[in-house]
């Protein structure tokens, strides 16, 4: 495998990191000059994966953080971090915009970089974070004291593989590796073929404990690696079972069959004619159920939209409906949607509803009274049977009343759309009736043939 | 409640006894002076439900048991017993026939009583056990030496009301509670109204440990009995939580409003117009598999086809078919049926059929090899969509061919039924071309209406 010629597309050139470097100074020293002018005691320093020199070429992002003493109050680093970092980015004369991690932060835009300027307690050891993003800093140190240049290239590789097969990055819409997850498995096993051969043979609940700590087993998630920084914290926490399972089936076709496709996303139906030829030739009916999302970050929001989604499927699974698949997506602005994907869109008249276990006397008598026919046992569970209704939509529609929607867990946020302004309808009408975005069409391709990531 | 008139109902009178007694006596005389007799180093001694005082009237089932001393061999206790036994009923006019428990044994009827007469060895300890049988010496001079006159009453009570509500017998048809097992609780709860109350509350594995062995930790078992006379044995070893669940649920319905009913079985639809009718009025098809049972004990048979009855079902659900219910029923003799209730005999053409898990590298290799569309994965699960068999009577009929028949889990003594003579046909079909059996009216009837039994 020729990993120079991938190395060569995916590594920033020394003009690349000129360029990155310059402008992060420039920003620095114009939030320390700032600081300096307020009187505030704080200092600009360079975090992330430009700092750690692990940045894939093109992307970038300039992490910033402006430090504060332990003293200082939530409210003053809040204030202070907003106030430096608009500040900063109108002086530089770059666009600016309000994020949200665990508190507030200023994302500015300067020729054609992002630039995230975020506050945080200057701490030294893991025990002292008073806020998330605060053990950046230690992450930062830890990475550039450990890591080798041969090594850094590595985490490239391992990035853009992970990128490419769609398993990167930590946020919940993903739900995959974060970059620091990427460089503690390089740290651990030294080389990308190394990670991708040791995930290979990876089981559920694998510890990764660079200093042995010992701490791995209080920690129930499908990858547990204990945060060097932080023996308390597992770094694989935000990783998802899903994406988890994805790498390994990746990593083990890749090292079966090593392709440079690996190092490319795969082509995705981004044309509405053939998005909708899929959908006809499948034997299956998908419904979308769509509403303008509400405005919470992304972050929030996707988490709501899995959980409402989880909790549709499995009362439509309960109340006898065939569902193949189920997803959900949303740009944060205008749409959010729920997809389901079921056999048939009517069901028999009829089913067994499993009621309450045996050893619940109290449930029991409810469950009795509650249907006045005749229920039976099976094993350790009550069960009755019960008409259903019979068309999904209806069904629907029926739960997203104010008096059914007990029955589901909905997200928090979402309730409201559900209850008064959301619509539901059958895929290819909803095709016709919304503009598509590219991220959108993607998506539903992605919807159409799950699996197509994890081969080349 | 008014205890005394079911009692009156249910006990045996003095006369009763005097003639059971009467005919026991010339039994065990006769089978003595034919071991003597013969040479025979054996003696006959009356055990179970009669010796102990504890059966209804109108089952007066007599147990006699021909004890050997520890020395015999296996051999000779066949032997001896089956001769001693036939010459016995022979002498006193009576038919005869063999039967099979850990060894054949021979049961005669004589003046509309069945009197089994059943060889074994003469222990002393549940140690020194050399076949099934040799407990019941032990557990009748347990039962007989701690029992009270006014206990022996509320064994009835409990007898009659496990009967009514069918969880009395632990046959494998039934899996319910053994007389003894009933016993054993009285001794516990002291009354049947206390057996009642305890076992409302009973949760799974709850432990019941007379002797105070401690022993109770090892068994898994829904109901955990320790036997007094066999400490690592647990005497509710053959109760299943279906029937263990039913008694739980009569009992509360009985504490909630005794009703003299509950002392009574529950009325059957016995009338061929009527099951009929019930079907007919059933949203769902019914399938019957339907072959000749092989000439094994029906305590053999049963756990056989109850087996392929579950593995049938789950492998129909796998191929997408919505089973409401199962169940299966044999006469012994000429009819072995396995019922399945399903919402529709067609399903639609595709479904996801789930793969091995991501941890198993090899399963992984031969499931993406065999199907040749793109798997993907959910959570750790790869899954793929395959298009099923449409009907469902094509899809069992294919199953059992030579070629297909080990995705089945198949009681080995049905298997070749099922290779070579079956039937299936929806169940009114069966109903027209069938001999119906009281007993198969009455099992069609606990299909139709399966909670029944459980109230009044």
């Amino acid at each position: 495998m020729d990993f120079d010629s991938i190395l060569r597309k995916i590594k920033p050139t020394q003009k690349d990191k000129e360029k990155v470097e310059n402008l992060s100074n420039k920003i620095i020293k114009q939030l320390n000059t700032i600081i300096k002018d307020e009187k505030i005691d704080s200092e600009a320093v360079l975090l992330g994966s430009i700092a750690k020199d692990t940045w894939l070429k093109g992307k970038a992002d300039i992490d910033i953080f402006l430090t504060f003493s332990l003293n200082t109050s939530q409210e003053d680093l809040k204030k202070y971090g907003l106030k430096i970092g608009h500040k900063c980015i109108d002086n530089l004369k770059g666009k600016c915009e309000e994020r949200y991690a665990s508190h507030p932060y200023v994302t500015g835009f300067i020729g054609g970089y992002s630039i995230d300027i975020v506050p945080c307690y200057k701490i030294n050891d893991g025990d002292q974070i008073k806020s998330a993003v605060d053990r950046t800093l230690l992450h930062t140190k830890y990475i550039k004291k450990n890591i080798s240049k041969k090594q850094t290239d590595e985490v490239l590789l391992l990035k853009k593989f992970m990128e490419s097969i769609e398993t990167y990055g930590s946020e919940s819409k993903v739900g995959g590796f974060a970059g620091y997850l990427c460089e503690l498995l390089i740290l651990k096993y030294d080389t990308f073929c190394a990670v991708l051969k040791a995930a290979s043979k990876w089981k559920k609940h694998t510890i990764i404990d660079l200093e042995n700590y010992g701490t791995g087993k209080q920690f129930n998630d499908p990858l547990i690696v204990i945060d060097p920084v932080d023996k308390n914290r597992n770094v694989a926490a935000s990783l998802s079972l899903q994406k988890m399972a994805e790498f390994m089936a990746a990593s083990r076709n890749f090292i079966k069959e090593p392709k440079l496709e690996y190092f490319e996303k795969t082509e995705k139906f981004t044309e509405l004619k053939d998005i909708i030829t899929l959908f006809n030739i499948k034997s299956t009916e998908t419904y979308v159920v769509s509403f303008k999302p509400p405005k919470i970050p992304e972050d929030t929001i996707y988490p709501q939209l899995r959980k409402t989604e989880r909790s549709l499927a499995s009362k439509l699974t309960k109340e006898g409906f065939i569902i193949f698949k189920t997803s959900s997506w949303t740009d944060s602005e205008n749409l959010a949607i729920i997809l389901i994907e079921v056999a048939s869109k009517n069901i028999s008249g009829y089913k067994n509803y499993t009621g309450p276990r045996i050893w619940d006397e109290n449930h029991q008598e409810k469950f009795i009274l509650k249907h006045n026919t005749i229920p039976w046992i099976e094993g350790e569970y009550w069960l009755v049977k019960v008409s259903t209704t019979d068309n999904i939509e209806e069904l629907i529609k029926n739960l997203f009343k104010p008096e059914n929607i007990h029955y589901l867990k909905v997200g928090k946020n979402i309730k409201n759309q559900l209850l008064n302004e959301y619509s539901i309808m059958e895929i290819k009408e909803f095709l016709s009736n919304n503009q598509l975005s590219i991220d959108l069409l993607e998506f539903l391709s992605d919807f159409l043939i799950p699996g197509k990531n994890l081969f080349r």
